[in-house]
């Protein structure tokens, strides 16, 4: 394998749909909010993506079958309020190289560009490396707008104390020129487990945003399990994490989304 | 060079073989076996292969002759109780960076399955960083029926802490979507030196699912040998293996086929 | 995004231009100088660069707004003694990968040309890790002619005790073979701060060499809102700027610009 | 600049030419051989090689002058007993990345096959990281005929215990499928400065091996010639090596050619 390339499972048909990344990050906040409303809202599986730039290896499950590194999008449709469609974008693994990180966040876009995306919610965690009391939700947006509207949401904006790197970020940076506008939630955590304090604060703030209703009680039940699951896989992600994190200093804060 | 490629050596025709990769890894467990295999029943080698994502640089032989780093295919015709055909992929490296091991791994499988393989089996070694009295031999699969398998023949599946990394997991990964299936074994290991013991181990039980015989003694033999030599060239492979392991922390089970 | 590129944003037409490098670097010396100009001269800007060489992140500014990672061009249209034209090249960030450096400074150096661009300045810090009294201005020129000239405006010629790293040494030589010839000015600086005074040493010369005229006055404002603004940022640029500094020992003197 | 590429100078015809490569390494032992050649016999440069993979940056000569990094083609004609022709590579720098150090000497046995090269020599030096009373020549070569060749001209064939990193090594790997053979020649050096001993031992086995007579007298004097001048650039270099060494353990003997 080459190229990045996106496998089609089900051809869907949305209209305007919002898309929401939650790719594997620190404290696994992003990919719990997801896997959280995928299964409480049954999102479907509609495609699959495989790069040369993930890790060159393969998770095994706890039935002892391979899992290939990927990216995967569900769906869903006439979801709350405003009867939305979605797309998400969860996995178990980012690209490696920043070349790679480019080449798989372009493929990302352009894919989900053609199904009419043009408001995209990236979500993660921040980690301070420290307990965290009551976890805050940090934001930034693509523009003043929505930087305006998170802080109506009591969504804390960054300060231009540092980034946010891999693919919430480049997501949110790549889609401007692509006429995509968009925010970044990122929950509070002391990173370095499955943190589901965050994941709710993060849940919260994105239900209230998007307009559509999840029962939140469930998420601490299934950190659990995730946390069973895949307590060594996500120790794993995390020190992939690490090795991506290639900017801050030790003492930094630190996001990756 | 800029591309990775194969060079046929022989016309062969195979009637759908069994593909069994042993690269160089941890305790030089999957490449013991493989050497044994094609010792004791004189598989030839019919094609090798050659990419500009190994490391750049030669080793010498005993006798001072350089030699490339490569990777080599070997075939054996109508073997055990099933008369079935095999090849064997060996060599003294695995790629370097992730998009060469992709590259590598793909190309490999390209090739193979032209020969129509259908069934693989990759070897190695996964490393405990401790002694090891009695070594078990760990195991997952592509599918359910497979890893049933494997447990019916006293294989430990891996439960879901941890990954197969390099071409041992990769191999298996990319084959899924080429429509072919299969088993990783990997021998319990210290790790650190040549570990005949491992070896022994995955070998009883590759030959059993293989219903191929093979003489097994003279394997601690042929490990003494491969000690000698090649203890410093081992070790420069296991620091590259290391190099490659790029996810799990140190105190993890390593595993790197 | 798998190529770097151009976007241009305004055509504009100019008279064989000088071309003034200012990417960040050590104590954020050379950026702080071109900031400055464009600030004072009001130098408009008309083309931006993106690159999947670019590190994999977006910055967040202090209004919690998104700031993809680019590189930015400014010009200016017959100033000073000589009326002559300008093009500064700003921007957050410099490629990450050396195959990057080269993509993209080439592309730099490509699209300059188009306008016509024989002369280069680059600027940066060199970096002596410890307390400077008053700040040096050191230098280095593609010929001897432009050599003999820098120690007439008593720059210091590097000795060949050291190479120039990063964009402010590429731009330089992979000028010449386009016919450009040029000098980068490397202000003397203990680094890891935003040197106000090393900046103003550069710049001082800087003027005299291209005959404008700027108050100076201003600069040691504009480094502590700088200071401010950035002081995670420049952080995160001065720890990537260790990492693309490959060559060096700790005890060197550093230059990256 | 993304691809490597040779700029020719000079048209030349050579009949059978030996090539002889000598580019920066441990104890610039193979530079400082080649030098002394292409000084005493007034070598003449014909091509210069350009690559993305080489370091991003420059060096800065003793008057100030920027030169980019590159490999430079020197030729010899109807030198020594056998009135034989030479090329020689020399440069201040190697690739940096496996993928770039493969494409580079990809394109450097290409060029040189068009001129009908057969023979390599490859120089450098083995570190021992400790002092050595009288240096030895190590060597590898080919093929058995050569191999033995060098045993009696009393180089020490290197035995299994380690490979030849870098161009020194590659050279050879790759050039055997061309239909090309040769050896390298190492001398002992403790490594980490300009070892004219080391270099004065590879010189006088080299000479002999090919048959031409040059002053070796003078070589301590280039070296400390060559001392004063890059006393820090090779430091850079040694580092630079340093990071290419990229398998040897600490306490290995480290070859870097």
């Amino acid at each position: 394998m080459k190229e990045t390339f996106i496998k089609l499972i089900k051809d869907v048909d949305l209209n305007n749909p919002i898309f929401i990344e939650a790719l594997p990050g620190i404290g696994h906040v992003g990919k719990l909010v997801a896997e959280h409303i995928i299964h409480e809202l049954g999102a479907e599986k509609f495609a699959e993506l495989y790069s040369p730039s993930f890790p060159p290896q393969v998770f095994v499950d706890e039935d002892g079958i391979v899992e290939p590194m990927k990216n995967e999008f569900y769906y869903l449709q006439g979801q709350g309020e405003d009867e939305r469609d979605f797309i998400f974008l969860g996995g178990n693994t980012q690209g490696l190289s920043p070349e790679g990180q480019y080449a798989i966040c372009g493929s990302i876009l352009d894919f989900v560009g053609e199904y009419g995306v043009k408001e995209i919610y990236t979500l993660g965690g921040l980690g301070t490396g420290q307990p965290v009391e009551k976890p805050k939700v940090f934001g930034a947006a693509t523009n003043k707008e929505l930087a305006a509207m998170l802080q109506e949401h009591e969504v804390t904006l960054r300060s231009a104390d540092g980034g946010i790197i891999g693919a919430s970020g480049l997501i949110l940076g790549l889609g401007v020129p692509r006429g995509m506008h968009g925010v970044c939630l990122m929950g509070e955590t002391p990173g370095y487990f499955i943190d589901a304090d965050a994941s709710k604060a993060v849940l919260t703030v994105l239900l209230e945003l998007v307009k559509v209703d999840v029962d939140v009680a469930k998420l601490e039940e299934r950190a659990e399990e995730t946390r069973k699951m895949i307590s060594k896989a996500q120790q794993m992600e995390r020190e992939m994490a690490e090795r991506m994190n290639i900017v801050p200093g030790e003492e930094d804060l630190r996001y990756i989304g």
